[in-house]
Parts: C-alpha cells; structure tokens; sequence
C-alpha cells in the first residue's frame, strides 16, 4: 500500500459549549496544522498516489472557508462541537467527496492542535 | 475510525544488561518522549474520543513512577530488558488497564528515545 | 554567555482590525507556541541559569489570563493590534518585571503562530 | 504489535519526465529524510523488534548508492519514474529482501522530500 | 529588538566542484528549508516588522529560480561553490536589496539542509 | 556573519545533588540532542565555515565519552553539579580547544533535554 501525505493549516475561532470543556468554553482558537493521507494500493502510469499540488489544491479548498474564520458562525458548523475529531472528520468527508471514483483505497486527516495533541480521522473510500 | 493522541516524557536512567547491546549494556538514559493514541470508531455526544485533560492525566499517571527514576531499582521491571519496545508495552498496558470497558478500539503507545529512533506498541482494548 | 528555554503555548481568538491584515481581521483564532529564553552571563552555585520549574512557572503566569481567551476581550489589551510581535513583547514585559534586580542579562519571548511564521521580541534586563 | 522505526537521509538529484509534474521535469534536487519502519508481532528474548544499530545498517545499506548521487544514471533506477512513492518502494524492497525469514511482519518506509509532503510505502514480510 | 521569521523551501540540485567535499563533488541535490528573519527595533503602527504576507512573497520571490532549478545552470552563480553558506547570502543579499531604505534593522536567512545540518548568513540593513 | 550548525546526541544519565532539584537529585537521565553552532566573520576558498563532516567529527568527539555513560563517575566531570547549562558549557569549551587558532569568531553549544526546555552556552573564539 501507498500513501501520500500534503500539510497545511488553517487559523480558527470557537467555543465549545459542554461542561466537559471547561475553559474551553468560552470563545478561543487554534491553528489547526493539517495532514492529509491518501492511500492508493497501486500506482499508475504517472507512479504516485495523487499529484502533490493536486493533493495540496484539494486540501486548501476544503480549508479554504474555515481558514482564518469563527467556526462558531459557519453554515455547516451549526449545533456542531467542532472538537478537532469533529473537525478532522468534516475536511476528511469533504476531500472524499472530491475523490470518490478515483483509484484510491482510503484518506486520513490528522489536526494538530498544539505540539502535545493531534487528532485523526480514518475512512475509506 | 478515529484517534486521539496526546504526548509527555520521562527522564529515566537504565542498562541494558545484555551482550546485543554493546555500549548500552552500562548505566546511561535517555529522555522518553511519550505518545499515547486511544482509537475509537464512534464518537458519542461530546464528540470526543476522550478528554485531551483525561487523556493527558491517564498518560501523566502510567508514567509517574518511571520518570526522574533509575529503571535498574523499579520493583516492576525488575528482570526485565527495558528495551523501548518493552517500555512502551509497559505503559500501554498500565493505561489499558485504565480504559477497559469503555467505548475504545485500541491504543498505541510510542516512545521516542532520540531523533532517529522510536518505537510503538498497539494494542486492541 | 548562558541561555535557559522553556516552552509552554496558548489558545487564543482575536481579531486584527487594520486594514493592512485581510482575512486576519475578521475574528480568528490561533495556538501561540511560546519560548521564553532567559540569558546570565555566569551561573551561581546551582549551576543553572534559572530553575527550569520556576522559569515554567514563570511563563504559565504570563500565559494564564490568555490562555483559552478571546484577545479582543481583555482590558490589558485594549486598543492594541495583537499581531505576534506585540504580543511577544506583552509577555516579556510581563516576565521581565517578574525577575527584575535578579542575576539576569536579558530575555527573549518567541511566539510561534503556525509552521512557516513566528516572531521574537528581545530585551535587556 | 511492535514496530520498531530508525531515521537516515539522502541527497539526490533527478527529474521527473512526464508531463503531469510541470517544473519538476527538470533537473532538481531533494533531501528525502528516510524512515525505516519493522514491524513484529512478538518479541525476542532480546526484547526488540530488531537491534537499532543493525536497522540502522541496513538502512544506510539500501541508500548508500543513492546518496549523493542523480538518479538519473541509476543503473537499476533506468525508465523509472523516481517519485516519492516509488523511491519508497525501492527502498522498503531492497529492505525486505535482507529481512526475508525473519521473525518480522513488515515494513513501511517514509520519504519526506520536504515539510509539507511525505509518502509511504507499506508491505508484508 | 523584533524580528519576524517566515520559512519557504526550495529543491535544487548542485555539484560541489572542490576535492574537499568528497561525494558531493558530484551531481546531487537538496531540499533547502529556508528561514528568514527580519529585524527592526521599533514597531510602526501596524505593530509588525513587515507583513507575513509580504514577507513570504519577498522571500518567494528570491528563491524563484533556484527552486526546481540545477544551480549548476544558473547564470548568477557560475564559478561559485554552492555551499549552504554561500546560498544562504545569495538569497540574504537578494532580500536586501528589496528592503534597503525601510525601517529594518537586519536580516537573517537559514538553509536547512537536513535534520543535522545548516546554516545561516546575517547581515545588517 | 556565518554561522554552520550541525547536530548530535548523547544518551546519559546523572544525578542532580543539590535540594533545588527536587526529584532530579536522584539518578535518572536524559537524550541531550545537541547542536553545535560555529561562526564565521568571512568564507574562505571552500566557501563553508568549516566542513561539515570535520564539524560533525569534532562534535562527536566531544560527546564520545560521555555518551551511554553515568556522568556521575566520570572523572572529568566530579564535583560538577551536570546541569544543561553546565554540560553545554563543557562541551563548548572542549570544541573550542580544538578550534583555537582557526579563522572562527565564536560557537554556540545548545543541549535540548525535552521538546519543551533546552539551554545554550555561547562563546567567542
């Protein structure tokens, strides 16, 4: 199996309103380091999994509208607890839905959201 | 599936009395950067795999008693090869010991003893 | 000459109403990886620079009352551009004041906002 | 399971002829950081997946006449497409074909080519 | 003092004419991290030292045609030995030249080579 | 000015036998990654600072005793309360002894104990 890994980040605000978050209740932030995986069991004729600016380029779109944004005023966000798990399987869903049909076997989207914890989401496709 | 890892350290001192392991069969150590990953296939209504504070508190706990220590007079490994490997099994065991019967699919423990080397443990839960 | 770092960072919301900063003036938010260097020029009996538990201490406090906040919201900071230098500066000053008449040359505060972007304020003591 | 991971680099140069890689069909460069991944499922009395010096050797060994080197005048790299993905799996088969009859349940091989892009190769042993 | 750093890369390849450099006399290559620090002891009213934004491109730009480029080929370094150090002032100068006459104190640039290895160049302004 | 980094690492342990330090008075350990800085007014003919092989070789060999030892029996090293600070400091003066008389304007030596405190000794040549 190959996988192929592009990073980026985006810059956020919100809150996370449940008791279970204590000070982070209350509005804050986060850069949101991104890694985007996708895994492919063969390769073709170009001999990679997805080109790299390819990979890049989807990855910002799906980036692009909660970079530098309150996600607790995003359309798709409401009545959602964007935990970085949440988050993570939110960009994963929307790349999946760019590649479906494609060749490939699977994605991962991993958010780091300080250098002491990160979060993944798996899926296939 | 989703997973959540959060990561620590441990400044430990040990040998490794045996003749594979040539300079390091005398007393010497190593600062152990720690990552526990916890994997869960659904998330519940905190959308969490689980508290990063718990997360972190869990990790902080397993690994109480080996920091500042010399692992050569730890009652609980005495006999044992304190291999990375070993260790990393060790904790990992100690925080499943936490976890079980609850909503996890597994957990993975790494230790990073220098830039160029680290090992895992994954474990089922 | 002798330098002591220690790391800790915060999760921060603002916003940077300038017309200089785009889609930064809108409320965002960011995790500030912050180092506090500390400089002597010769060490005392202990041999170190600063405690490192109480140069952590140290910058936790500096950190406290940003940490989880909405920058735009604190009395201190009203009326200021938050970019990563004034803010690396704020937790200087705020350091600074805590060690001042000790043995010590200078600091440095470093405030890193994402991979590829961090900026550092330095000043005597 | 148990993995065990060491950490080598390569500097190369080459170009990538086809189309789809734009600037890249050029003559550049790259330093690939290498990560070497042996995964095992138990362990020996040894108490590791395998020695670190010796995973270390074997991995210098299946770069070292990639080093330095341009991989366009690579006799056994002729009519190959050098990206990440296949450099990885050149690197894990020549890797593989040393481990062969071991005790050991695979290997995955890293390639960074530079911060914000890796790829992987994965395979049974 | 402030000073603001933004990073960028480039991927080249080089030979290093000169019998001191053993294997990389030869035709090899380099993914260059590139870090550029910006120094200025007062902040105007926008509270930065220069734009993030402006930054990156001012470095982007100096790195240009080195990026993806055979720097052996390169009509402004014929006849230099295209050492870390002698690239890192090639791109320093470079970015000079644009900020001469601005409110800047100096600048740095970093080219890490590898994890073990770089270098840097700094000048006033 | 130039500077050239390389890097290193030693494995160790030692104990901290003074009240000040609470839990590291007693034995433990620690992976100091290491860097070395040497810095440099003006290139000569090989346009480096110094070579990075010959750079990598003196800072092993400055590292090489104390390496996988106890630096609590090491002769060189009694009576010295072994901080970071102390070790770079060590470290720093037996490079510098090699490097008297060369065309070098000073070094750095910084000892990273954990991701998140390291210390430097800098000093002019």
């Amino acid at each position: 199996m190959y996988a192929l890994t592009v990073r980026d980040r985006m810059m956020i605000a919100h809150s996370l309103p449940h008791p279970v978050f204590g000070p982070a209740q209350g509005l804050h932030g986060a850069t949101y380091v991104v890694e985007l995986t996708i895994r492919r069991a063969e390769l073709g004729e170009e001999a990679f999994v997805i080109d790299i600016g390819e990979a890049t380029t989807l990855l910002r779109e799906a980036l692009a509208d909660l970079d530098y944004a309150n996600l607790d005023d995003h359309p798709e966000l409401a009545g959602t607890l964007t935990t970085t798990e949440a988050l993570a399987r939110f960009v994963a869903d929307r790349v999946a839905g760019r590649l479906a049909g494609g060749p490939y076997a699977g994605l991962d989207v991993t958010l780091r959201e300080h250098p002491d914890a990160w979060a993944t989401y798996s899926r296939d496709l």
